[in-house]
């Protein structure tokens, strides 16, 4: 499937936040995974919500199934608080592109270390499926959300440069894009009785 | 105790706004209550949540516990999604108020059937604290929010004309205190797997 054209990208672009609760790695089977649907970077629209296996290999399918359901037809963007959600359940973000038809981002700090990560998930099953995730993301590309601060972002289904307009367009309230702050501090809230730090 | 004096009311002041989910009458014995904390009508701060009994009478302990332990100690305001929770949990503002020393605002959309409502609560449990809750809330007093739009609050630890102004300053996307819009979206979302309507 090629990018999808933005004729136009509007201030209000609906955008689906996707962050997961912290949760036990001793006791927990399953996390969850909030949505925050935003108007850009501007006010919330909705909450969605879905449930993982911890260390599992369903979040990529949870996702698809998420964004079929919703009765918000007019989301145009997903994007997500890194590949790894629940421990290592890895979003395949392309395959997130083609059933959904949505550009897909996914934003981190700093460039994840690639070969600590290889070390990891080959000792464990879904080794396949989570290479074919991590490589299907790509190289995270810089982007300076405020003067002089910087995060990355690995894009599907949408060119760089718009996917570096839409993360600078809704990052209104701090270094990172307002759906996945907000998609963060409702899990977190969700999980803990009280949301803690940044997403 | 007198009425919280607001030598200014800034456009940022940190509000707690309060709404429990839906549950089943018949299977659940407990909701949740979610906090969204605002920075006025503009952007999300922070999330709570807390349990209460389905028809019980621990929403008030419920609030004050929830308020004193947040590490959000700039909190000036908590607004209510009405008076009762979780069916007929009733919040009597009033000790919330004494208790957190923060002035309370309760947002209805329309006149509660007084009548009505004593009629049910006579023939169950905890009717001298439901009828004190209800007493303590006093008449609820009308706001317009939009041209032609109105709401009614009540309060208690502020002076009316604070809380108009402050409903009308946070009522930013809607007619509704987006605290109040954004706490029903998340426990709506997170109890059904998708947020529904209004608060």
């Amino acid at each position: 499937m090629n990018n999808i054209k933005f004729y136009e990208i509007k201030k209000e672009i609906r955008i689906l936040g996707i962050d997961d609760a912290s949760f036990n790695l001793f006791e927990d089977k399953k996390t969850i995974l909030i949505g925050a649907i935003f108007r850009g970077g501007e006010w919330l629209d909705g909450v969605l919500k879905t449930e993982i296996e911890v260390d599992g290999n369903d979040a990529t399918e949870k996702i698809i199934e998420m964004v079929k359901n919703t009765r918000h037809k007019d989301l145009r963007i997903i994007m997500l608080d890194g590949i790894t959600f629940g421990g290592f359940n890895v979003v395949n973000i392309k395959k997130v592109f083609e059933e959904t038809g949505l550009g897909v981002i996914a934003v981190v700090r700093k460039i994840p270390d690639f070969e600590e990560i290889e070390n990891v998930i080959k000792r464990y099953e879904y080794y396949e499926e989570r290479k074919e995730g991590i490589n299907a993301a790509g190289v995270p590309r810089k982007i300076e959300t405020r003067k002089g601060k910087f995060i990355y972002i690995q894009c599907c289904g949408i060119k760089f440069e718009d996917a570096k307009y839409i993360v600078k367009l809704s990052s209104t309230r701090s270094l990172i894009p307002e759906p996945i702050r907000a998609a963060h501090l409702i899990a977190s809230g969700v999980a803990l009785g009280e949301s803690r730090g940044g997403a």
